[in-house]
């Protein structure tokens, strides 16, 4: 039943810099918003202006070299030359036309590599310490939805706006957490818009709450997307939810049901499309596969959304080690929408849900 | 004494394209984290996807057409050669490598014009309307700063992170206005980062306490410093504040004087690093000058960072209807940090604070 192809990692290039912060912190324990990180096997140097040295200095990792310049890619660009350096990969999705036509122009010995994606792919696979990160941030984002249910509680008619507001409160519970990105939470028809804007609309017995949220545990991301019914003053976001409108319920139990199959058949080995087909063909059998307009899932880690991708072009193949959401959804527009998510880790061949 | 000399604005291409959302919300009253928008002369192409449609249906200004894509680029690539498109303008700063290569490949009747930061250009003389909302955008954030000293001075030795927090509660009011960027906040020695972190560090009497937070008004960004003496459970936002520690004094006032001598003593005609050394002046003299790390000022718009740059490198000459900040500083590693930043629009040739 499961497929037995395998995965092949990306070998580690010998020389490559990045300005992406997940990047960054993951290999020398820091980042910043205005930085260069340089990799020359197994050294590494960290470009940065004035206004971040001092912590840069504190939370490097050791053996990284810091060097403070006001123009970090001709700083980098010096050291290449100096080095002799004579292949650099790089992100062409993440470097811009002026950096690599500097680059092109200042570098006329050195080969430049385009590496799509090069760095998510080296941190495709999870070690047991970063599946643990991602499970505490997770159980910390369950615990905020749950403290949020109670806030809810407490209110009259709220608007979507100032749930909105609460549910960050909720989530970064005074500070100590940042947002892993910006909550959705829409209501009723607003939720058939599947990264709906927070508006003046108003919370009321019976209506339907999409509420799409994640935070960062020590840099590492979570999401979970919990659709639930706001009912007699009180709501839960488990998963067991009861619509009063029949389609609604009929829909909610097709998302559940898409997004527990997709869990439970999956294994290592299937391809990224392989695993939205499980999830998809239960939408489709039950006649909303048009409603259902987005990917099964996405891969999640130092960035809210890393490779693998579960998608129906995603030819990728799926292994242990790595983490990902299965979050299908059904949006009927004007009406309402649903989607489940939970994040899964692969171990021993199959989903575990974190 | 002021310079004679006249800014020349960009001349708007005849076909230019952009993922920037402050660009597309300029050009067609909405923008999303995943479109692109094509402007053929007056004629204005939004391409997104289906998790954007409905509300781009509902924002988008009457006249620009909504294209529903699952590949952006290769939509836009397809009109572009049905409207045989000769040049294309981009903004080489924000387009990326493998974009630009595929549109290389894709299009090879065409030239790609590369235009650094053309669309700041565009935008960078106000309209008296787009004054007005930046304005009401600062008015809203220093009430915020008001009612977040009130919140303060509730407190009972509260930690850089807990005030962090508040500090965002006390802009967003309630969900009501987005912020222009993360806050800064920080006490005495952190504050010498200016780029600071918030940490587990108290506030505690006497102490120095930089703040540096904005808030977005109808997508308008609003940005505003200031260093201030926590004391007998007392704190205030404005600028005369009274330090017990002499030399912070003394740096303090330094600070305000430079800050006061650049926003006095601008002139439309000067150029960015004219005004820049307005303020520099102040701080060199007092003999502080390598203290002061980073430039004086930024444009601020419909992006927090904006043209004009005001900085020793900048040859821009300053105009009628150009919005920046003033924002000089002086860093003491270890000891403390002081910046104090307003906003000012250029007219009648000369600096208003808003």
């Amino acid at each position: 039943m499961s497929s037995s192809k395998h995965f092949t990692p990306l070998a580690r290039p010998h020389a490559f810099f990045t300005a992406d912060e997940s990047a960054q912190y993951f290999e020398c324990g820091y980042s910043c918003d205005h930085a260069i990180l340089l990799v020359l096997d197994s050294r590494k140097i960290f470009f940065t202006d004035s206004r971040y040295t001092t912590e840069a200095k504190e939370y490097l990792a050791r053996g990284t070299t810091l060097v403070e310049s006001a123009n970090l890619l001709e700083s980098m660009i010096a050291t290449l030359k100096k080095e002799r350096v004579s292949t650099l990969s790089f992100d062409p999705l993440q470097v811009c036309v002026q950096e690599y036509q500097t680059l092109l122009a200042k570098l006329p010995k050195c080969r430049l590599e385009p590496l799509p994606n090069f760095h998510q792919q080296l941190r495709i696979i999870k070690t047991d310490e970063q599946v643990a990160l991602i499970a505490k941030s997770q159980k910390l984002n369950k615990k905020a939805y749950k403290h949020f249910a109670t806030m809810i509680e407490r209110l009259d008619n709220p608007t979507e706006l100032y749930l909105h507001a609460l549910a960050r409160q909720a989530l970064e519970q005074d500070g100590s957490y940042a947002l892993s990105f910006n909550p959705i939470l829409s209501i009723n028809a607003n939720a058939a818009k599947p990264h709906a804007l927070p508006c003046q609309d108003r919370l009321s017995d019976g209506d339907l709450l999409l509420f799409d949220a994640g935070i960062k545990y020590k840099r590492y991301c979570s999401d979970r997307t919990r659709t639930a019914c706001f009912t007699q003053g009180r709501i839960h976001f488990s998963k067991k939810q009861k619509f009063r409108d029949t389609k609604l319920q009929k829909i909610y139990d097709t998302v559940r049901k898409a997004q527990e199959s997709a869990i439970t058949n999956l294994r290592a080995g299937m391809s990224g499309k392989h695993i939205d087909a499980l999830a998809r063909e239960v939408i489709d059998k039950a006649g909303f596969g048009k409603y259902f307009s987005h990917s099964t899932g996405h891969g999640i880690g130092l960035d809210i959304h890393e490779l693998p991708r579960i998608s129906a072009k995603s030819s990728m193949i799926i292994e242990d080690g790595m983490v990902f959401s299965i979050e299908p959804g059904i949006y009927l527009p004007n009406l309402y929408g649903v989607r489940i998510e939970d994040l899964v880790v692969v171990r021993n061949g199959r989903a575990e849900v974190l």
